[in-house]
């Protein structure tokens, strides 16, 4: 196999361009991508992949951070008339949205996996003629919703990639599996596909993402440290109210268990195997000044720089907010909001893959390494394959912005693409070769 | 002389209902009852009381809970609008809703204070036929604002009592000062006219009420016991935002210095003397999960039988308050949203009232005492007329109710007005009598 | 039956300051007046009671406040060596030194419960030659207890009530229980008898106290109000320990759990039914500056003025406790160590006591009511007699005082004992008179 | 100069080793080391050091944790007994056991450092015959002192490398400064010797331990991380006692207030810039169950991985501690009891000690790093030294230990003393020579 993968990737480079312009205009945030996915089902299926939706890589009770029921609905429809097939947009009902392609090659081999996230943020696009998008038209017609992290790249990186792998089905060995992933804002989609299992098989795992840390076209990143296992929660309590002078011991002080709750998560012992962290962000309660609060919420997060460490911060965190309520006899419901591991890219996987991209000599600088220091949900596939025994890596693909990540001003330099498509091609290539 | 009150408060009956009507058509929350105190310093004027108003009788400094300015604006417009005399309401501008009429006899005596309050609620007034301001058509046509505690009531009596006590001048000994106060709701007009000094010179003090814990039209209770003291505080806690992840040693959390502020204000030490009361009403903190929170406010309520037992309570919370804010670096700001003292009647006077109420054989029970069990901000005059050696007494006269107070469908008999008209005259002549 | 009261008591004057100074000499503190325990039982069996003590009429469950084994034995062994019979002290082993005599008078009638308390306190007695114990030879030789209450009063009143009602026998109808209670400071003793049923199947129930409120010889006070319910108890945390430096993660906490127990216990909600309190006296915890601390201790009492109101705060405080445990992780046992109920006198009762006392002329003054504003344990028999069906009263006998009570320097005027002797006897024979 | 230090040491072997059993069998914890200096002082002054004490080298204002002056006192009596010469301890009295002898060499040069800390553990040393101290006559005769961390031999090993110098004299360029440094036990006496300037003008700084983690004879560390900046707090909170029944208002909560100061204190925010500590170990608060308590300590302490990131935590501590005394209305006086910088080896100096190491060849390993992970405050004079624009380092010298230190049966292998003087001498002589 000599197949030259930079001209590939340069051949599809209008039309993934094209292709990430559109979803650019048409952003979908978490749970929310019925036509994001419908395409990219659409695509994989007219190239050939097996292709796998819905509640088949979707485990329903693992989704975090999920709309109303309502706002799905609406997003189906607003999908629908955004011309996505109502074939795919039926199989997602409910914001299962994640899509798996599958491409059995020719002969037996290792599996390999590539994940791409599809959403959009929760922002409102600038106006502004300078913003590229406004100037070329394809600025968000989706108001409040706005690609402003790049994730239109991924899944636009993800299609070539796919073509070109479809392209070498007869020649390769093993199995291509391409994870479209919703809602990683927030950190809310990967343990969905990933309890339904969609990457227990795999032996090769890939994660990526365009600009990031490496804010330079051409830069690459490919032995990432740092990432934040993370957990996202909502604390809901509920007690009774009571008028404060006439009969305050029949009230059940909700705001007081939330006060209580606070106070002592903070104080949660430090982890000396490394840092870790809690906040609450936000708390809520009462309805009025002479009456004990029935009601009350609590919205926090807690951190640990290994999915261990904020295991700890997450389990500690669990008991004090019950004990909280049971200390002022009111009720608590906990919702897990989202959450992501800790992970360690396998360095084997990462010379392999800073070799491939020695080869494709696109790249004008490689780091030696980079720091993530937050937090991605990809890191639930990246623990999941691991556990499994497979290899995982994540890469970071410089790219120049004109506004940092989640900025209403955000854009990236769209060459960038066709290095990622290059690369993520070469390497699984690589991977698969005979 | 031989006047007989009944009569002349039956003869203006007609008048004082639709005085009545017309406030409870236009009624005007707290600090906006700009309207309605222009028609009573007219009525004053008109009658040949000398009428004081704005500054002149409200204490800039002591108002609590005031609107901000331009609502206050919007609604001195809107007074004008429906009808009020320009030259009041540019008097009453800021909200210095108060009034007071001064009438001095022919012949030197003592000084009497009629205290009645002006203000609505902030309800919006049900649409239901049935409900007699609807079906009669004095309902309220300022949407948000309805008379739902019967002061419009109290406004048209004082009004009535007025035109009698001025036919009397001649036959008179000594002062009336009838004072007409803004925002009792949230009790917190008083304090600013008490602190004016505007009942520093009586010597005998009325406050009353319609309705209230007396429901029955005919019923009267003179010995009222059980005032609250109260205070009420909104506490803004000021920090510094910081990324809970990145930075949580940057920050300045005013979540938690709000947090720590309530519990420990619940847990102030009880007082031997009589009940106190705390509530911490209302806690808003925060704007995301992420970010370390710069923003809290508290609303809270203290409360004793006694204005000494809350006055611990309100001096212990406003330490609290500050060692919270302090705790956690943030700064804070106490704001007094409103406040009522304790107070006792004075048996002397009671007995008077209640000899006068028997001769004038309207009413077919008096109680022997009756228990309040609330907070009224009467209770400010009350307290300052008596550290002045005056004397001082409030009453309620009841009247057969369609809804409770505070009710969206509040109404009353307003053959209570009349029996209270004759009655507060009747009394008012008797103190002042040759 | 035409007894003079008065003169018998008198009669028995010497004897009954004999015992009340033996008693005094050897004072012996709660649970283990074995000494004391013994000689009631013989001298009321030497008086024809059936006497019934040790588990027969002290419930072991229900005993709060013991000493540790090894100390009880020590007493045991004291109190031998102080002339106890080694029947009794066998009986009473393991600190049960209730007794209750039995006396069946000729007839059929009511039975009345007498409630007398015979422990010491944990003080020390004053060696000055002014003090009369010491001038006259009959201060405490157990040191670290001492008679500083005056139940070495109440136990040889007892006695002399004993020999009176004895001799009267074949004359009164019913029957007269006796009940010698251990343990009433720190409110410990009472709930073991009343829980074993001594007097449930009494009809009229008294309880006394010499000095007291009534401090003046010939006082008298039969209307007592003010009883506080109260409930001790200790709660020991156990955690784990960590080095604070090293690996804080290991620890739990119970330094923290004690802290966050007593804030939230101090912050229990008012209660509008009456007075409530709750005070965390004592709080001990950790071993070592850099230790995470793995032991703590709290010991706090809530009280009410009524029974519901006190077991609204301890019931409340548990639940407390409970979940600051919880909250840090830890383990906790909470023990009652001492209670005692609210409680109302039965008026008719207490009329019939006065009427007794004016005919017997020896108080110069009969209180129209005194107000108790402490705990005292007799009330749990009280509320278990009232429960039943039975009146209950509780009377102060005033008493010259050379010190407050609980004092070192604690002694009253023995005039008083006659004069209770009488008291009581003539009110136990009026309730028995045929 | 081509002296072979490694003789030099072993001549002095025996008197090393001699000296080192005598300071062993007469230990004296912090502050008290009246004997142990008056014979550093003596020793150096025999060898023609200029020696200052007491107040000349410590400031007594820094000093921590001192003892009470009674007690000092009785250890000076102590010392005396124990043949200490009456000038030194005269000159020490109040515990400023601090000595520094000053050696200035033939010609001009840099001023070398050496630091030895002398003070003994609170510990009783066991009185098995199988430890060596016992066999052969040399344990702790002062009961409750005891050589348990090697400072014993510390002293020793200063006295030697004087000797050895000291006959260097003429031929070295520079100025020697020997500190013998009182306190280090708690970390709380390098403070009032650093800020008496006794470093400022130190240009090559050492430290030493034998044996901690180098536990085996022959190993030699000189690349410490890992110190531990640390506080150490006590904090006096004194209220007004009050019962807690009939008067709670009365009183200032100190219970409360430090439990209130414990849980906001472990809620201080985690630090992006390293690892934190916060412990409070021990919280003694409160007399007696029915007393609002008055009085209340906590000892506590704060680490950091910098002296930066430690002031951090010591600073928020110390607001949080004041802030919960206002809270509760209480007075609160904090004393800082310990205290140890942060500091990190320089690593020229290392490389130095490191090549004058291997010369000597009596080292079986160099280890190439060597974590501390504790606190030690020789630190604050490394500080210092570097702030003053000079290098420091600690190094570690291999002992074998019979049992840890801190241990009662604590013992180190002798040899370690040879070697160290060895090697000391030999760094010295090699920072001084022309």
């Amino acid at each position: 196999m000599v197949m030259n993968f930079v001209e590939q990737a340069e051949k599809l480079q209008e039309k993934t361009i094209a292709r990430r312009r559109d979803f650019h205009k048409h952003p979908e945030a978490a749970w929310t991508e019925f036509r994001t996915a419908a395409i990219v089902a659409d695509t994989l299926a007219g190239l050939g992949y097996e292709v796998l939706a819905g509640a088949e890589v979707v485990d329903e009770q693992s989704m975090m951070g999920v709309p109303k029921t309502a706002e799905l609905e609406r997003h189906a429809e607003r999908a629908l008339a955004q011309g996505a097939n109502p074939v795919w947009v039926e199989k997602m009902r409910g914001g299962k949205t994640g899509v798996v392609g599958v491409l059995r090659c020719a002969r037996p081999g290792p599996v390999i996996g590539l994940r791409f996230d599809m959403d959009a943020n929760d922002a409102v696009e600038t106006e502004e003629i300078t913003h590229r998008p406004v100037r070329d038209g394809f600025a968000s017609v989706n108001r409040g919703a706005m690609h402003a992290c790049g994730h239109d790249g991924h899944t636009a990186i993800g299609l070539a990639v796919a073509e070109i792998l479809a392209s070498l089905k007869n020649e390769l060995c093993g199995t291509v599996k391409l994870i479209f992933q919703p809602a990683e804002e927030g950190v809310r989609g990967a343990r969905a596909m990933s309890v339904k299992g969609v990457a227990d098989d795999v032996d090769y795992f890939l994660g990526l993402h365009i600009g990031f840390n490496t804010k330079e076209t051409g830069h690459l990143a490919c032995r990432i440290e740092g990432f934040l296992a993370t957990t996202k929660l909502d604390a809901v309590f509920t007690g009774i109210a009571a008028h404060a002078g006439a009969a305050p011991e029949a009230g059940r002080n909700a705001l007081l268990a939330a006060a209580a709750a606070a106070l002592n998560l903070h104080a949660i012992a430090r982890h000396s195997q490394g840092p870790s962290r809690i906040n609450v962000g936000q708390l809520e309660a009462g309805t009025g000044r002479n009456v004990v609060p029935a009601n009350a919420v609590i919205k926090l997060e807690t951190r640990g720089t290994t999915t261990a460490i904020n295991e700890y911060m997450c389990s500690e965190a669990m008991r004090i907010i019950k004990a909280a309520a049971d200390m002022y006899g009111v009720q608590v419901a906990i919702s897990e909001m989202g959450g992501a591991a800790g992970a360690e890219n396998d360095l084997c996987l990462v010379e392999r893959v800073e070799k491939v991209a020695e080869r494709l000599k696109i790249f004008k600088e490689i780091w030696p390494s980079c720091y993530f220091g937050a937090s991605e949900d990809c890191t639930y596939f990246m623990e999941r394959v691991q556990q499994h025994g497979g290899k995982a890596a994540y890469i970071m693909i410089g790219a120049n912005l004109a506004a940092g990540h989640h900025d209403f001003r955000f854009d990236f330099d769209e060459a960038a693409l066709t290095q990622a498509v290059a690369l993520v091609s070469a390497v699984a290539a690589d991977l698969l070769k005979a």
